[in-house]
């Protein structure tokens, strides 16, 4: 079957679906051997494009091992309604075909009652294997390993290595052979190498004269960004994870690394806009998912604006002597809330790359104060001016005392920048003070925080500047 | 020397130094034997912890290839004056030992007479090689990926092929082995394996027997996402770079993407809070950079603020009508604001994901709408019950018709929450038609632009209810 050119809105397996459909009918013995070549990822985009009713003929087409492959990259719902409906011994003879970690990640994303009985239905080694896996946290190094990795005795000659190594490689079995570990007589890593170390490693030496002892390694309780900065760090393929003794348990390869950077990613970005992180596509979630997810951080910040009415009350006074005060307030409680999103986002940022660590608060702050002391001054500027501007222009009347408004505008932007810029880049660390995510700092809530402080701001500066004149 | 147990405060680094600096000091030939079961980034680290008059030093005291792998991983700025401060043939022995792509990458980061310096001291093969690599865009494939890869005649036989790869891996290059390339007399590539199918194959076979067909590639053209995005998506430790022929021009590793992803994030946060990214870590960012990013996208924010104080002024007579609607104005527009920053950060990263396209907007549209409606009337209830609860504890007086008051902030309420989420789901959409980065709808972004619409239709509410009774 030849390959058609895929696009941005056209993905390979749209356009391939249709093709697969027809031989699916006349000839489903021949589909194993026309998607042959195809990556499992792509063959996994067919089924997710085929009438729902296909996919189920599509995988009975498939050899075990190819149908195991293309299940790993299958959406979850589709891949759970296909397994929830098959009798248990058909999923698990499917899922026998998945390397350790990916079996137990597919059966913790079906109904319970069905992944019981595809477990039963397992051989006992993979069986006792994937429950093993099944009780570590999803979200920890141990949620996240395989079992099936490669280790070799230290004291082992290079020689017989290659030829454990190249036995290992032909089993069959899903291991990963990015990294090989050496243990010593107890079973404890001692050190690593990679496959090139170990081809390239000169005759008639052993495996510890050339391995690296320094290994990195994670217990299986690791938080998932643990992993991933280690790997990124380090610029590993491989992670090992240990138990106390330092005995390897099992190894978290880079594509899931890859996944948890992107998932927490995603996290991140929803949060920074002020939700709490969806775990699905957007369009896979449910309506009722997607509220829960929005509404709540919603009505916070609602009760947090609450305040800026009882503000806005307490200044009622001067608002009725002074409407033209009002104007403003829009703009300049949002200029504050603009700055301090940036610097939250900043700061974010950078305490999730550790480019900036807990006890560096003083510093950003002292680099924040001068920032958006600059920042306000350009801001207040610029407002100042539009207030004379359009004075001047004959588009709206300010009243006799438009120079002393243009100052109160020019003189609160400062003001309101100047501690937006601080509140946001403060507010990540004092969360995480406390014991929060920093990312929980939104741009809506620092936001929020500071159109209450923005409107004492904007009121101060105008008392102090139009006592006599507007008030 | 005893590896002490660095924490989040106290990188392995600043643990380190110390000791370092006092071997170095005393027998500075002892550095290289002392050090060397560190990772090169640990290295890198004690390195950038070091007083800067010995950083020098220390690299004077480490072998040639050693040193070059530290360099590797230290910070650019570090790197950049270690290396302008030496002889050029020195510093060019020293990136000598770097593998091609790392030794453009940090090339690129000196200053353009030092690089040219360096250049000119290099062997003629390695310079040829890095100044192509130069030629490429930092941001595409051509700019990411390293030229030492191993390839095979397609034809070559299995034994044949693995002495091959054992000749290479031995030969001391610092070329990676993830994936071997097969190619044919022409050499267009024509298919993959890893070296662990390499070592598997039955004796015998041809590597054109055991190859895999569907090669995934991309031209050195292609951009870093795009790079990022297949390696992600097929789960690759190495994406090949070929020409228009399907020549292989070089190989990008999977350490890079992830370096790649990270960045990509990076900007992607930074631009969500509503400014330009940085490339460089906080703390390294000068003060007049920080304030160049930061400043533009404030005054632009700031302008279309304005608009809001245009509006105010057209709605005068109303506000001097009823005061009390002035009250309301920064709870409204910003709750707006906050339900238009939730739905452009769902927007934003699923499109980043492709797990919604441009032609899905209508889709989105149909989800935003009535999820929007559901926020708002949640919201709109909060509101009116807080305008009603403070009437009746006595906390605050809204005059006579306060349960009109009531309505008009939770209709409006309403349609303000309903407009944002709607507004904040389909910018991305739309500055992606016209050319932009949808990651370009910033939250502040969608906040100023819903403000303006939220004042609009604040007052077109209260004209509504209110005419008659307070307007």
């Amino acid at each position: 079957m030849s390959t058609p050119k895929p696009n941005e809105e056209r993905p390979l397996g749209a356009l391939l679906a249709p093709d697969i459909l027809v031989i699916l009918e006349e000839s489903p013995q021949q589909v194993g051997i026309e998607t042959e070549e195809l990556h499992p990822a792509d063959l996994a985009d067919v089924a997710e494009a085929l009438p729902r009713d296909r996919v189920r003929a599509l995988f009975d087409a498939l050899p075990a091992e190819r149908a195991a492959d293309v299940l790993e990259y299958l959406n979850e719902d589709l891949r759970a309604e296909l397994l929830e409906a098959m009798p248990a011994e058909d999923a698990a003879e499917l899922v026998e075909e998945m390397s350790p970690d990916e079996r137990a990640d597919v059966l913790e994303t079906l109904d319970e009652e069905v992944a019981g009985g595809i477990l039963e239905e397992l051989e006992p080694e993979d069986r006792r294997e994937t429950e093993a896996l099944l009780a570590f946290e999803a979200d920890t190094a141990g949620g996240l390993m395989t079992t099936e990795f490669v280790s070799v005795r230290q004291d082992l000659s290079v020689e017989d290595a290659v030829t454990e190594v190249r036995a290992i490689a032909r089993g069959g079995r899903k291991e990963v052979l990015y990294a090989i570990y050496a243990t010593d007589a107890q079973g404890h890593v001692t050190g690593v190498l990679s496959l090139k170390e170990l081809l390239a490693a000169p005759g008639g030496s052993r495996i510890e004269d050339i391995m690296w002892t320094d290994v990195r390694s994670v217990p299986a309780s690791a938080d998932r960004e643990e992993v991933a900065r280690l790997t990124s760090e380090y610029d590993l393929v491989a992670l090992p994870v240990v138990d106390a003794q330092r005995r390897l348990l099992g190894v978290v390869t880079v594509d899931d690394v890859i996944d948890v950077i992107q998932r927490e990613q995603t996290e991140d970005v929803q949060k920074l806009g002020g939700m709490e992180a969806i775990e699905e596509p957007y369009l896979d979630t449910s309506f009722g998912t997607m509220l829960r997810k929005r509404a709540g951080w919603l009505a916070i910040l609602l009760v947090g604006e609450m305040l800026t009415a009882s503000a806005m009350g307490f200044f009622e006074d001067e608002l009725q002597r002074a409407l033209v005060l009002s104007l403003f307030v829009p703009l300049i409680i949002s200029s504050g809330g603009n700055s301090g999103s940036q610097a939250t986002s900043l700061i974010i940022r950078a305490l999730a790359l550790r480019e900036v660590r807990g006890r560096d608060w003083l510093r950003v702050a002292a680099r924040e104060a001068p920032t958006g002391l600059v920042l306000g001054l350009i801001l207040g500027a610029l407002g100042a001016l539009r207030v004379v501007a359009w004075q001047w222009l004959g588009i709206y009347d300010h009243g006799p005392h438009y120079g002393l408004v243009a100052l109160t505008v020019g003189a609160s932007l400062v003001g309101v920048v100047t501690f937006g810029s601080l509140a946001g880049s403060m507010l990540p660390f004092a969360l995480r003070r406390v014991g929060f995510d920093p990312a929980s700092a939104s741009a809506p809530f620092v936001a929020t925080l500071v159109d209450v402080t923005g409107l004492v701001i904007y009121f101060g500066v105008a008392l102090l500047l139009l006592r006599g004149t507007l008030l």
